[in-house]
C-alpha cells in the first residue's frame, strides 16, 4: 500500500471473516468446502474497491499512515461477501396469492394453468403494467434483497412475450441497475414459454426470438445472457438448443432451465453447447451430471422452488458435489412456484432439503453464484480488487445463519464500500 | 359511545380489517373458516383497550366529538389482531447450531443426545447462565417476534431441571412481561426431560416435582400453566397425569406436549383430565383427537418443528378440523427442533405441509391461539373491551401472507394502543 492513498472505508473488529479468497475459478465439488477465515479481521476499502484485506493488525500495518475517512466497527461479529443471488425473475406484474387456495385444494399447475391462471396470469399483469409500475414493484423487492444481504442480483426477463414487453422488462432491470445500490446482471429469457397467440406454434415462436428479439435485445445492449426453459410443454431440447446456438453466436452467455421436472437431457445440452449455468436440475441423470461437470457448468440450484412446491424430491446436490460439479444457490424469486426474496431461507432449504453443509451453502451464494453470472473475477470473495461488498451479520459462525431460520440475521450490508443498510431495530420504543 | 370519552389512538383508512369478532369461544373446524372482516375499516382505542371497531364511518360516528389525541393512518393496509404465539420455549442458555453438521451427517436425535448434546446441552447452559444473561438472550428473540406481529408469547421453563434453575427460568418471563411490550404467560415445564442427575430414577425425579417444585412454584405465582412432556424415555402417559393432576390440584392450567412420535395415549390423556391445549400431536390416534374434540381440548400445532427436523410425516391438521376440534399454530421456539421466532413462516408451513387455508391459518394465530392460553377474553379479536393489540401488514389480503413466504409483512405494531412498531425500512440510502 503505497503510502498517501486514502482509505474510505475501513471495517474493523470482525470476529470472524470469511474472505472466499483462493483460486480464479468457482468452487467444485470438495473445493466448496474450503473457506478462508480469519479471525480478528479487517477490510479496507477505496474508490469502491478492497484495498486490503486480512488479520487487522496486518491490515492496519499495511495502510501506514494512510488518511481513513470512515471507520465502520463490526462488533466481533461474522462478516462475509456480500450475497449474490444469480436466478430470479424480479421484474413482472400482478402476484398469485389467490392461487394458493387452488393448489391447497389439490389443483394441479396445469390445471390452473388451463384456467388461464398461473404464468398466463403474470403474463397478462406484465404486459398491461406501465414501466414505472414494474419498476416500483421490482425496486420493493430489491430493497427485500438487499436488507437481507444480497449485493448482485440477476434478473430475467421472459413475462413479456412480445418484443415490446420483453423490452419493457428489460429497461427496468437497467434502471434499477443504475438507481438502486445492488448490481443487476440482465438476462434475456424470451423463451419462459409459448405465449398464448402462439399455442401450437411453437417453431414460429422461436424464428420470432431468434430472428427479430434476440438481435434486437443485443442491438439494444440489453442483456449479457440469454435463457431458455427446456421442459416437456415449453421448448424442446432442439429448440433451446436452437435459441442458445443463436444468442451464442450474438456474443450472449448462455443459460437454461434443464430437468427440472423430467429428465429431458437438458442437463447433456448444457454441457454441449458451454451453458455458463444450468438451473433446477431435479430430474437431470448422472449422464447430464457429468456432461456439465466436464464443461464447467455451475448447476444452480433452487430449493425454496422445491419446498414451495411441496415436492419431495429435491436437486442431487450432494451427488453434483460428488462428481465435482461446482454448486449456485438462488432464491428463483418469481410471483409462482417461488415467490419469496430471501436467499437465508434458501440457505436453510439447502442444509434441510439437500443435505448441504454451511460451509458449501456459503460457497454457494458467495463465489460459485457470482461465476454463474459471470462476475467471478469482481464479487464473490474479498480479495483485493474486488468490489467491496460485504455483509455483517448478527451471528458468531457460519453454521448460525441456515441453523436460525425464518428470520433476517443482517445487521450491516455494505456495497461498494458504502454502508447501505444498519444496524436500528425498527422497533420504535 | 358517551360525549367526552377521550380516545388516544385511532387507526384508520384500514384497507381490510379482520376482527375475528363472533362467538365468545374458540373456533372448532369449520368456524376457523369464519372471520369477520370489514372494508374501509377503523379501529378507536382507550386506555389499552378497543371502544370502537368496524366500518370507518360508523366509528367515527360512534364516536362523535370524543377528543382524538392520535391518528394512525393504515395507508388501506390489512390490519388483523395481534398475532399470538401460544407455545414457546423462550427463555434458555446457549444455542446448537453445531449439531447441524452433525444432524446433516445423519445422526440421529438419540445419537446427539447420547454424546451430551441435544437438550442435555441447552439444560447446561442454561444452569450456567445468569438470569441476567437468560434475560438479555430472552429480550432480544421477544423483540424479534414483536417485529413480526406478535403480541402476546406463552413460555416455558423446562431447561433448568432444578428448583433453582426452573425459577430462574421463570422470573425472567415475569421480568419480560414487566419491561416488555409484548405480553407474556408463563408455563411451568419442570417435566420437559429427567435430568441426567436421576437418570434411571425418574418415579423419585417426578415426586420433586409433584412435593416441591409445583408447590414451589405456585406459591411465588410464577407461572398459570403447567406442561409435560409425555413421550417414550421421557414421561409415560401415567407420569404425566400424576403430574398433571397434582398441577390442577393447585390451581395450574394444563397443557401436554402429547403424541409427537409415537401414539402414547397424550391426546387421550389430554381429553381425559381436560388440558387446555395439547401440542405436536402428529401421532395422535383417531380416538384421541375425538376425546380431546369432546373435552374442547385445542390442538396447537408445531410445523416449524417437523420441518426443521425433516419429518415427512405432519400433524393432521385436516382431520383435526373435519373432527371438529379448534386449532391453533405456533412457533414452538427452543434452541433443539426449532430455532425460529418467526410466526409468519409457520403460516406458510401450516398452508404448505398441514394443507391449512390463509382463513384457518388466521384463526389459529390469533383467536385459537389466544383460548390456548387462557386469554380467550382479553385477546386474539378485535372487538370493544379487548385490548388495543394490531397488525399492520404490508399486504392487501390474507392469502398474501403465507403465500410470499420467507420474509417479514409487517409494516407496524400496535400494542395496548401505542404504536410499538413502525414503518421505516432499514434501508439507509
Ligand atoms: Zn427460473
Ligand atoms: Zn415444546
Amino acid at each position: 500500500m503505497e503510502t498517501g492513498t486514502g482509505i474510505d472505508l475501513l471495517v474493523h473488529n470482525i470476529g470472524t471473516l470469511v474472505t472466499m479468497a483462493g483460486k480464479a475459478a468457482a468452487r467444485k465439488g470438495a473445493e466448496m468446502s474450503e473457506l478462508s477465515m480469519v479471525s480478528n479481521g479487517a477490510v479496507a476499502i477505496s474508490e469502491g474497491k478492497i484495498v486490503a484485506v486480512g488479520p487487522e493488525d496486518k491490515v492496519r500495518a499495511q495502510l501506514g499512515n494512510a488518511a481513513i475517512a470512515e471507520q465502520f466497527d463490526a462488533g466481533g461479529r461474522l462478516v462475509t461477501p456480500g450475497l449474490v443471488d444469480p436466478h430470479t425473475h424480479l421484474v413482472h406484474g400482478g402476484s398469485r396469492e389467490h392461487e394458493l387456495a387452488l393448489k391447497l385444494k389439490g389443483s394441479t399447475y396445469l390445471e390452473i394453468l388451463a384456467q388461464g391462471g398461473g404464468i398466463l396470469c403474470t403474463v397478462r399483469a406484465t404486459r398491461q403494467a406501465t414501466e414505472e409500475e414494474l419498476y416500483a414493484k421490482a425496486r420493493r423487492s430489491l430493497d427485500i434483497m438487499l436488507l437481507h444481504g444480497v449485493t448482485t442480483v440477476e434478473a430475467k426477463s421472459g413475462y413479456g412475450l412480445t418484443l415490446q414487453d420483453e423490452l419493457k422488462q428489460l429497461r427496468v432491470t437497467r434502471s434499477l441497475n443504475e438507481s438502486h445500490p445492488v448490481d443487476m446482471v440482465s438476462t434475456f429469457m424470451g423463451a419462459h414459454m409459448v405465449p398464448e397467440e402462439y399455442k401450437g406454434r411453437s417453431d414460429e415462436f422461436v424464428e420470432l426470438l431468434i430472428r427479430l428479439m434476440l438481435p434486437e435485445v443485443k442491438r439494444l445492449n440489453l442483456a449479457e445472457f440469454c435463457d431458455v426453459f427446456c421442459e416437456h410443454g415449453v421448448f424442446t431440447v432442439e429448440q433451446s438448443e436452437r435459441i442458445l446456438v443463436a444468442a451464442k453466436a450474438l456474443g450472449f452467455g448462455l443459460k437454461i432451465h434443464a430437468d427440472e421436472i423430467e429428465p429431458m437431457g437438458g442437463a447433456e445440452l448444457a454441457g454441449r453447447i458451454g451453458c455458463v449455468s444450468a438451473e433446477h436440475l431435479l430430474a437431470a441423470s448422472d449422464e447430464g451430471l457429468e456432461a456439465m461437470e466436464r464443461a464447467g457448468v455451475i448447476a444452480v440450484c433452487l430449493p425454496a422452488t422445491s419446498f414451495n412446491l411441496r415436492l419431495t424430491r429435491h436437486a442431487r446436490a450432494r451427488k453434483m458435489i460428488e462428481f465435482g460439479l461446482p454448486v449456485a444457490l438462488s432464491t428463483d424469486y418469481n410471483p409462482g412456484s417461488s415467490p419469496t426474496e430471501s436467499i437465508q431461507l434458501v440457505m436453510t432449504l439447502a442444509c434441510l432439503n439437500l443435505g448441504m453443509t454451511p460451509e458449501e451453502v456459503m460457497t454457494a451464494v458467495t463465489i460459485n453464484a457470482a461465476y454463474a453470472i459471470g462476475r467471478g473475477d469482481s464479487i464473490g470473495s474479498l480479495e483485493v480488487g474486488k468490489l467491496g461488498d460485504l455483509v455483517i451479520f448478527e451471528a458468531n459462525n457460519l453454521a448460525y445463519l441456515p441453523y436460525h431460520f425464518g428470520i433476517n440475521h443482517v445487521n450491516a450490508v455494505i456495497k461498494r464500500g458504502k454502508v447501505v443498510v444498519s444496524e436500528g431495530s425498527r422497533l420504535s420504543q
